[in-house]
């Protein structure tokens, strides 16, 4: 088990750098409640992780590797969908590094970018393309983006 | 991924054989819809299984091993309370082996035993033990057990 604690952030897609090369991600949802249950596909490597209740801004998290064939079969199997679909980019910054997720599917059009801090009062930089904080914003949860895609929010 | 192909009886108590060592088993679901998470202790060994939905007698089952402290962790901060507490007994009779699961906790009074199959229509024999199938009755599912328990059946 671990603790996440992150952050999430709107941001200026106009302001954004040169890009690296990014992963592609698949994911899909078997409970979407409070507590999550998450099948992700990235770059063809496949993971099963569990996720807690929020409390604040952190959650329990369990995360595990299975085979890709599995992953591929709970998709289609076990997951609501649609899926998340989205090319995730890492970006240093001060010290941090950034994950910035481009949604593509049913969220095109949504750019967030997170930021995993060791404790909740942990500081850190805002790049100038970073905008509003929706860390709070249950809309932005990826669980919820499969009931309620971005285009409807 | 595996199939799960399974059928499950009432128990007549009093025709029961001398019982072997059983496995002491502790058992959660995080999510407890058609589509099953469970979280299960068996003798101190931990796993993770999903289950999809049942079609006629088989449901996908896709089963890992975890570390016992993430399964304590997971029972306590992510599974719906309460637990399935629950003895279980392998008996082996003409050629297949029978679960016999005597409930505890909540439960208690519950016997089931369950026999697992090849193929839906696999010939086995019965044991004198084995009373009225309950295979297709979703009050005897684990799943259901924790919310609607035996008492109140």
């Amino acid at each position: 088990m671990s603790k996440e604690i992150e952050r999430k952030f709107l941001v200026y897609k106009e302001k954004l750098p040169p890009l690296p090369a990014p992963k592609v991600i698949k994911q899909g949802y078997i409970s979407g409640g409070e507590t999550t249950v998450r099948v992700r596909i990235s770059n063809e490597k496949a993971f099963l992780t569990l996720k807690g209740k929020t409390k604040g801004l952190t959650r329990s998290e369990f995360e595990y590797a299975i085979p890709l064939s599995d992953a591929e079969a709970m998709l289609q199997e076990l997951c609501i969908k649609p899926f998340i679909e989205k090319k995730r980019y890492l970006i240093e910054h001060a010290g941090h590094t950034w994950e910035l997720d481009i949604f593509e599917g049913e969220n095109e059009g949504l750019i967030v970018a997170e930021i995993e801090l060791e404790c909740e009062d942990e500081p850190f930089e805002k790049p100038e393309w970073v905008a509003e904080e929706v860390s709070d914003d249950p809309r932005y949860r990826n669980a919820n983006l499969i009931k309620h895609p971005y285009g409807h929010l």
